[in-house]
């Protein structure tokens, strides 16, 4: 998307809608459990990215937008489209849940630090995940080496793991439109720190990782398929 | 199957020994807790898609079927008798499930809409996944953009996900076979509303989303493999 | 295989040495309860097929090798290879695991009919979910219009999902080898109608399913890819 | 790899990379439980190896990598740099789960032999487990019959499913690098025998049963796509 085109919109419809079935479906399984979250999150990523991947890029998260910026496969615009639709999404996902169950769900599904967290170990841990996740989708997809096809599940499974690993810590956002849509109808922002500014961290890092340090030419895998 | 041929009634068989198949499982598993019976749901979907998406294109859900039927994949006859195939594979399954355990496994297993829920909010929940479902469905399946090999586990995950979303509110049916058969045995048609006229709303949703904003040409994508 | 050469008794070993991880696997993780159970048993299989199946057929379950032989896709003496080694591999797990941990762990861990079922109705759920993974099997290694490396996780998910359906009622083994090792050391046999009668039937209905309804020409699917 | 080149040093960082994520991932889900602990496990090597396994191979345990060297895919300066960068990545990880939460949290997930093992039996299990995981590697990865596209699933499955069957028993490392890391934080190196002599020699008897028995031309397939 180097130049602006009738695609805009109907690319940033598909975030909005990605973002929207992403923050509901996480929302809806809050009281179901650690694994059952973990699980729905990376799970649902695997999903929207088989289907949308192809049509937008299957980012659903502004922080992926945000090194695909860096990157310039997509311009200032462009980002600017993307992110309005993902935190419109987000949103209106968190509002269908308060409407067809209750407000103590989305509250409940609001991002939140536990007690034993300071907000700097909440950010860190954001930055780590985020850092992951995005480094996988360059990786396995910017990447013209990865293997074919797996990058929904190489993307989803990083998701899936985070979540696991920072649910009980910082609520597992890894993505700030996903602390953004429940927090605009909780009201709840003490997370706003962890889940906004670790992702945009962790996903600038992994950017400039790929870019300086696994791209350049001449790096010989050990073994590869 | 653009026209009747012989090959419609084992295209119906293949359906219905599917949508056996997926009730039974589904149906057998339901006293072991929500993260088995939505990882049930999800892997059979997966499994039933290996080995008969490129048979009788995999459908198993009566409104995924209709959602074919608009996009004229399939023909009313063709239609038709994939949706008795479905349910009836359902029904037997419910019937087997009752003759190998016990009835009150299949009253358990039939969907129920939770009492804090009231029936237009159900409809929008089943709506809303089995939307993402068919959309993944034609994203991957419809759409030769998609990666190869992928849509067994992009639907199969969605389906999870809805699942697991849905599965205490709902019930988590995504499908009016998985509410018909149990249904059938049981008696309790309390969630009919929700697993019947909410997948249908959401499948022709879901169709009309794919074909007149994501399918059109000049849909550039931001990146993609 | 159609001729026996040299080949075969390294086909055989590897038969041998995937039905020793799987029942190592599963006997292991059988006191952590019936998610971990299920998931091991799919898990084990999409590893021990991503990496055997290209070498002895990743069958690892003498059911599967009974209809490979009524398929004529292994002749007499090769299947009897297979079979003796899936028992001997599958019995020398059971002692491993009694020789590092316990007898009880292998107790725990042989298949045994809930109370409530009778041995008819333990059969016949054996037969339906190994027919199941059977079919899957035929349908996505044999039939070449199957997504080309989706055949793994089909395999392997609708081994979880068996796993899943009828853990608590038949103790899952959807294969004789996998009744037969922990029965060798643990001497409880009560359940062995159910692990190999139920295997048998269903592998053999599965493959007349295949050869006779699904793969005949002229089976036009309603979509595919 | 067969000469060192500018490559080896992106290839060791990425090695310290992905042995930073695994193990800091797997330390932070420790107190969630078997189910997250397999999983997270399992699936961090299925997103490290999507993303990784193209650049450096996709290691990120030492006892691969020494398989690796025994089948001249990597030569010895390499395979020292891998094992610098995989054991100071995996320590770095316990120091930033240190840092980030608290040295207990590292501490329960410094591996652990049961108190119904002895050191023999521990190290028995964590052999076979590395084996299958390694013998899966080998089999999907040098092997070019394999699924294209399926081996991070295959390695990654394994692992998981070796983590299941462990876990309790020598705390599931698996992996020389997964038991360092977090020892090296929490001073406690009672199981260092099971998690390093395990992992060595199933390593290095996958890598011998691979080359001498199934890696041998005239080794036909019963089956395979």
């Amino acid at each position: 998307m180097s130049s602006m085109s009738d695609a805009w919109i109907r690319n940033a419809v598909a975030e909005a809608v990605g973002a929207f079935i992403l923050v509901t479906s996480t929302l809806l399984v809050v009281g179901a459990g650690a694994t059952p979250r973990a699980l729905t999150y990376g799970l649902v990523v695997v999903g929207l990215v088989v289907g949308l991947g192809h049509v937008s890029g299957g980012h659903f998260n502004p922080a992926i937008t945000l090194a695909m910026l860096l990157d310039r496969k997509i311009d200032v615009l462009g980002a600017a489209a993307y992110w309005i639709a993902q935190f419109a999404g987000a949103a209106l996902g968190a509002v269908t849940v308060m409407l067809t169950t209750d407000r103590e769900v989305v509250e409940a599904g609001t991002p939140r630090i536990a007690d034993a967290m300071d907000v700097g170990g909440a950010i860190v841990l954001e930055a780590i995940f985020t850092f992951a996740i995005v480094l996988v989708v360059f990786c396995s997809v910017v990447d013209e080496r990865a293997p074919l096809s797996a990058y929904p599940f190489g993307i989803g499974m990083t998701v899936a793991v985070g979540a696991f690993a920072t649910d009980a810590l910082t609520g597992g956002a890894l993505n700030p439109a996903k602390g953004f849509g429940p927090a605009v109808v909780s009201g709840e922002w003490d997370a706003v720190a962890a889940w906004l500014a670790g992702p945009i961290i962790g996903a600038a890092l992994a950017w400039a990782f790929y870019r300086f340090v696994i791209a350049p030419p001449g790096n010989t895998p050990a073994f590869g398929r």
